[in-house]
């Protein structure tokens, strides 16, 4: 039996097994790639320590810590955790693990749209991850759905290649740190449309475009491009836990003030939980936090 | 006026002003040295993203980034602190500063143990940080007073130079990560008295021993040694909130879960606060989370 599962190799999974592993826990990572979200992102700026740099150089350090601890790491996905004698016995697709501790530090999947197009152009032109599709755009008229810093970031990004770049937002104005908000608005490339709600992916093999709804005048307006970043947000990967332990309606893990899940010796960090800031950093802290707690609940239960 | 004053500059601190200036606030940061805790430790293993790296390596990280971001930075110690019309005025020994928020992200002092001697033979002998003076030790015999990971820390990094090393621990065993623990125990150069309490340091010009009762048999008994280094925690520099916001028992500034203090517009991150674990990372995050508060603070009052 493991002392503790850790689900998730995000930057709060990955701080949460360093804090175990050299507290000489007998600890197993469960995932199937490392950095989570902040693989994806193009430049991080605001990770202390390093003034920037991309999301997978960044991955890259983090995992390369976690190596020089020799952590055990399994690739499944959760079918099912139930509570069995003195801790938790997890079923994966491809396994079962009996531990007396789990931590859920899940990586969380990109909100969908849910509008006509969208699923059957992925992959199509419709992508959620600029970091990994926007070279395929070179030359190419782009735009990014949504109007924070992941659309921001994500325009940035394009823009480097594409030949045009339009952000198509929801909201009044663009929300996001001034910065890249200046990035953005400096390039000759980019335009943004706010107050307008994207109603229609359409094309034919590939993207052709969008319509939106102008939310002021009411009026559908057709917007000509060939491909589509779809940058609204992320959903918590939290269905396995459903019944099992209190999640808020964002389905996010709710947590007391020692990161535990309303289940003792369920307990969560980063991105997953109700923490307020979903950024790289506080993820790591709060993957601190989780495992000195997680570890007073291990020796304590001895 | 500035938008607002950070007070120290140690990984929260700097944390919090790398979140603001992204954000474009007219900020200052008010600090003599940078790293605070930090920038004392020998060898930091658990800061996610660096697998091992002196304090001072990475504290010139932590300033490299605040570096790339232009922050202005005064020096000076507060004296007081009052609220003014739109904000605060803060008086310092070098100057005046009047600001929209604070963030208090001071540094801790180390605590004293507030034995005889203790104040007569500091630096003569008896220090409160071994890697700024553990070198002085070659083929010495040291002292170090405590029982927790900074204990441990100090004693391996003296081990480094001296020709031996005591720990002299109040508690019943020693605390602290087992990593530490081991490669404390592993040396042969090394040796623990548990369980019993220092009650004097003495000497002539300089250190030369001190007295310890043994907590179980109440006698008194002395160890001879050149050094004496002082590990039993630190106590957060808040005398001059006193009064103004709400701290706890042990001087701590208390939060609500924005990590506002007591006080509208007056903000804190980091060792200072009633932070459940002093750590770098952890702090790194509280930072990030105070500075995003203190932001959305600062957008709604404008």
């Amino acid at each position: 039996m493991y002392d503790c599962l850790i689900i998730g190799g995000g930057p709060a999974g990955i701080s949460t097994a360093i804090y175990l592993a050299r507290k000489k826990m007998n600890i197993v990572i469960l995932t199937a790639d490392f950095g989570g979200q902040a693989a994806k992102a193009s430049s991080v700026e605001n990770y202390l320590g390093f003034p920037k740099i991309s999301g997978p150089e960044l991955t890259a350090k983090f995992k390369e810590h976690l190596d020089s601890l020799k952590i055990e790491n399994k690739i499944g996905k959760v079918e099912s955790l139930n509570k069995i004698d003195k801790g938790f016995e997890i079923k994966t697709d491809t396994n079962t693990i009996q531990t007396r501790s789990v931590i859920v530090a899940s990586v969380k999947m990109p909100r969908k749209l849910g509008v006509p197009g969208e699923k059957e152009f992925e992959g199509k032109g419709v992508s959620y991850c600029a970091i990994c599709d926007g070279p395929l755009f070179k030359d190419k008229t782009v735009a990014v759905i949504g109007g924070g810093n992941s659309a921001l970031d994500a325009a940035i990004e394009i823009e480097k290649y594409a030949k045009k770049v339009y952000i198509v937002n929801i909201s009044q104005e663009i929300q996001g740190d001034e910065v890249l908000r200046e990035k953005f608005s400096k390039s000759e490339k980019t335009q943004a449309f706010n107050n307008v709600k994207t109603t229609e992916i359409f094309g034919e093999q590939f993207v052709k475009g969008l319509k939106y709804e102008d939310q002021e005048s009411k009026e559908i307006k057709e917007l000509v491009c060939d491909g589509i970043f779809i940058e609204i947000g992320w959903t918590p990967s939290t269905d396995f836990l459903k019944g099992i332990v209190k999640l808020n309606n964002l389905k996010e893990i709710e947590l007391d003030k020692n990161n535990q899940t309303s289940v003792p010796g369920i307990f969560a960090a980063g991105d997953v939980t109700n923490v307020l800031n979903k950024q790289i950093v506080i993820a790591a802290g709060e993957g601190a936090n989780t495992a000195l707690s997680t570890w007073k609940y291990l020796i304590t239960q001895r």
